[in-house]
């Protein structure tokens, strides 16, 4: 198999624009990924694999690419340092295709839904954090209201550890995901600090959308408006604020607990 | 007032040396905060604030230092810059005096104390988030098993946001720590995958220690066999792990509903 050595090759450059640039990701439909365990977290979720680029002085892996039927080329370490994040992506690298999540594309949900719904989140890792939790929470959904990045931000993709591929995503704008819910009759609890029920006495066991807000600002009026119960977990110590992320996570488990495991 | 205008000079070169050097904030004692919310803490928690300084070109709050009689210098724009690690911190630099944190200390829990213990932890960033937690859910201590940092790590004082100062923390060995706990009768709760209770079975109601490992390998048998209760949070996705800081959040926060918050 022909080895990339160069990183002024061609197919080099355009990953290391993918990883930089939004706008390069959004004209052409397409992103990087780096790492075993997030290549395969994307197959799990149905992604198409475009190019995949592995280092074999680094890897130790057997692909079984011929069954993949992906196309696959060998690049050199130089490479692979060129391109990748990180040191501990055991050499892989992959070239894969941005799936719709918009609305408009066929959504059904099953009975009871659970969802988590994240307002304009700001940073990376905090929603990385989200997705994680919503894996091993094993929701219907996350909804990501005004997002303010693509979804595909390397940053964000390294902080879900992968989850970003196989979490149900949709995003939208926060009136055509009130609108769903509401069609859907489903409960929308805001995490709110004003006019606010302890979330231990809220009641998760229907339909339910934990809405989360930044952390700098909380949630918008658009949403606490549209709330059905606004809940606060009671925090007694010198400052106010918890990580958005750990603030979701107790949410949600609290409405495991109450649903069941 | 006389107003430090030169990065060259003996007090800003000794800041900068202690923000960046473990080895010598253990030296002198001493270490550096900014900002204003973390300098607020810090004298709330009873830190010694051996020097303040000031930026007036930024900052717009009245120190009343005379009322603290602390030790204020001015200082340019350019030395507050090059000291600081954030644009965002109004201005205010302060040189500290370091609590000792060993259980040699004077150390009285309350009746049914509940208290958080994280062996080993890694990242600034998770201890960070772990402190604010125990902030939020008003522990009544903080333990810290065989650290891998000092705790003034400028890492860790800004993810704490401050909460480090405030929080009951004590550092020691695993062996110190678990005796510790045995003699005051408080039941230890490890977080852990192996043999293990789900977590809303437990009973926290008593005086408890929850405990959590690391995100890569969890906690060591030294813990596990001194455990009163493992304790798992059942995990329903595609990856087996949360992040430290938010599965110690669920803990906790299911411990203080138990509790009554």
């Amino acid at each position: 198999m022909k080895e990339i050595t160069s990183v002024q090759n061609a197919l080099v450059k355009k990953m290391i624009l993918l990883k930089e640039k939004s706008r390069e990701r959004k004209k052409t439909g397409l992103f990087v990924i780096e790492g075993q365990r997030e290549l395969d977290l994307a197959l799990k979720g149905g992604y198409v694999i475009e190019t995949l680029c592995v280092c074999p002085e680094i890897t130790e892996i057997d692909f079984a690419q011929a069954d993949l039927k992906i196309k696959t080329i060998h690049i050199s370490k130089e490479v692979f340092k060129k391109v990748a994040h990180r040191d501990t992506t055991e050499g892989v690298l992959a070239l894969v295709e941005s799936k719709e999540h918009s609305l408009q594309s066929s959504f059904k949900l099953k009975e009871n839904p659970f969802i988590l719904v994240a307002e304009a989140p700001e940073k990376p890792g905090n929603l990385g954090a989200l997705l994680r939790t919503a894996d091993a929470a094993n929701l219907d959904a996350v909804l990501i209201a005004n997002p303010k990045t693509d979804l595909y931000n390397p940053n964000i993709i390294r902080s879900s550890v992968g989850c970003i591929f196989t979490n149900k995503i949709v995003t939208g704008s926060s009136k055509e995901l009130i609108t769903f819910l509401n069609n859907q009759k489903i409960k929308i609890f805001c995490a709110a600090l004003t006019a606010s029920k302890n979330y231990v006495e809220a009641d998760f066991t229907g339909g339910s959308a934990i809405v989360v807000g930044t952390e700098a600002t909380g949630l918008t009026d658009e949403w606490l408006n549209n709330s059905f119960q606004n809940v606060i977990i009671p925090m007694q110590g010198e400052i106010d604020s918890m990580n958005v992320s750990v603030s979701a996570a107790i949410l949600i488990f609290e409405a495991k607990r109450q649903r069941g495991f």
